[in-house]
């Protein structure tokens, strides 16, 4: 038995059953009931997940997972491959939107080299957990093969296991992968049934022509592997990538640990899926930060039931949409935690009409 | 000439002129062009409102105005007028919804007594401007006399200078006042020419027997005041709140000081209409920070040319919606400012499709 079914047995559904308690202690608040909408739903989220009356989520930290993809030969991608390891050293150094942000919402960025075709050395915030130098190209046969797709999840388990013995009880997912719109989307129209021009976006920015293109080799990458739609190994390994299969661990290994799982837009959202079709009781521990421009995204989180927090026409990636919603998370719990009830504040509770 | 007079004079519009320069360093960041959507665009306004190329909001304030409302005793509130200096207390004491959710984002709550039926003691934090101890029964004749509305409206111009002064670069609105969605939505009606029942909302909570009694009471209002649509300050004082003068004053003020201003939901939006149609000019200032699940608050917004930037199912009013947008024009701000450029970050922006 290894890490990833270990994990799989430990997932249990969240405890639904206490909603109502924690809804009353909401609604003694001084504000007219339901008023502060979806901040006293994630409130109650994070109750229900952690078992705590009063959750604090400690530290938080958003993992950018990097991997290069082979489908990018195929001319998908509006910028070039070394475009990956060019940006995992602007992770490091701090200059990226997602390094911004999580500094404007006080996370910390973990940088995992999961899969670039590039050595990188050592350095501060980079783990370099290497599954292989990028997939192979998916449109020609399977991006990943399983143990290497097992590995790579396992990786994000591995991760999520360590920062939560740390104390970190708040997590977010970000990639980083020139091309990765492509096996996200591939990955969308398996598990949604949805035609790929349906799931398709314009990722980075290509044209009309590159568009049609990536559409057709979607397609042509689905004919050739033939994955089971039942089988999200299958799936993530064929269509997927080394980066998405790690943000799988991710999501994965805080249903596990009982940690709230924020995650970002498309490419996240794809690994999320392909983790909750492994284990549909991961479901209850997602948060979906936001909703991307991407064609395809909304279809994904329908699949796992999830109605996304932020609509701010953001298409970056890297968790950058993720830890804006980390923002709002923690603004939710203070919700619960500060606001003062009617009997505190001497507020007449009753409704008159 | 007075202060609304020479304020308004000062209100110059929104140099537009260099939104495109500004957009050419935010495309120089790494990072797809647009891709951080809707927080690209709040650098920019910022940029434009203030004229600066690096602008520093410095501190940030919400004024939370109070005031009671005649128009309660028609039975159009789910909650006893009393409420109102019950909840200013709440806020002096920091543990309303908006002292929690400013707090979470930096900002200082300014709560402004300029209309409540009550006597407070003076408080730190609580500003005693009064201009009446609530309007008037809207339904039986004007809220406000003309004068009042002036000064109420030269209350929120005031603080807004004031707090220039002391070096407050981003302003946000807020109101508490009993009742204060049905002038919101009487006001809503006039300047937007819809008819009442499609603007008008269930407030804190009633049911559907007041909210068809909110509705006839607005409609008489409008046939017993008869105000011109073409007079902002008619319609103010005939139909609307001391709070919401208040607030329609801050809008002016801040165009007027050049310092972007975030308004909230239902309430917030009919004050910063108000003072769009006294100075359209007026507009380029403002931030709408969310959607309120109030029904003309849409109507509002397209009104004065505004998409919401957030929409959590929020209703509660005071400020808390506007407090949770100033985090992200802060967070906007900081992209233009701390992002990496291309160059520094030695990646590839050229883009190959």
């Amino acid at each position: 038995m290894g890490l990833l079914d270990d994990t799989l047995k430990m997932i249990a559904p969240v405890d639904e059953s206490r909603a109502e308690a924690v809804q009353r202690r909401l609604d003694n608040k001084t504000k007219p009931l339901g008023s502060l909408g979806r901040l006293e739903e994630l409130a109650k989220r994070v109750c229900l997940i952690t078992g705590k009356d009063d959750p604090d989520v400690g530290r938080k930290a958003v993992f950018v997972f990097a991997g290069d993809h082979g489908v990018v030969d195929e001319g998908v991608s509006a910028y070039p491959r070394a475009v990956t390891a060019q940006m995992v050293y602007n992770f490091v150094r701090g200059g990226a939107g997602v390094n911004v942000l999580a500094r404007h919402i006080g996370a910390d960025v973990i940088v995992a080299d999961i899969g670039v075709d590039h050595d990188f050395e050592p350095a501060d915030g980079l783990r370099i957990v290497k599954v292989a130098k990028g997939t192979k190209n998916m449109a020609k046969g399977p991006a990943m093969s399983r143990e290497e797709t097992v590995r790579a999840i396992e990786v994000g388990i591995g991760l999520v296991n360590e920062f939560a013995q740390k104390g970190y009880g708040l997590v977010a997912t970000g990639d980083m992968g020139i091309g990765n719109t492509t096996p996200s989307a591939a990955m969308a129209a398996v598990f949604t049934g949805l035609p790929a021009d349906k799931v398709t976006g314009y990722g980075t920015g290509i044209n009309e022509e590159s568009f049609k293109r990536k559409v057709s080799v979607i397609e042509k990458a689905i004919e050739v592997n033939r994955p089971d739609p039942g089988d999200a190994l299958d799936v993530l390994a064929k269509l997927g990538g080394l980066e998405i299969a790690g943000i799988a661990g991710i999501v994965l290994g805080a249903a596990a640990n009982r940690i709230p799982v924020v995650v970002d837009g498309f490419i996240s959202s794809a690994g999320a899926l392909a983790a909750c079709e492994l284990k549909p009781e991961a479901k209850g521990y997602v948060i979906a930060a936001h909703r991307s421009v991407e064609a395809g995204h909304l279809a994904v989180l329908n699949r796992i039931g999830h109605r996304p927090l932020l609509d701010l026409d953001m298409r970056l990636g890297e968790g950058t949409g993720a830890v804006l919603a980390m923002g709002l998370v923690d603004a939710g719990l203070k919700v619960l935690k500060e606001m003062a009830t009617f009997e505190q504040a001497g507020v007449d509770s009753e409704i008159i009409n």
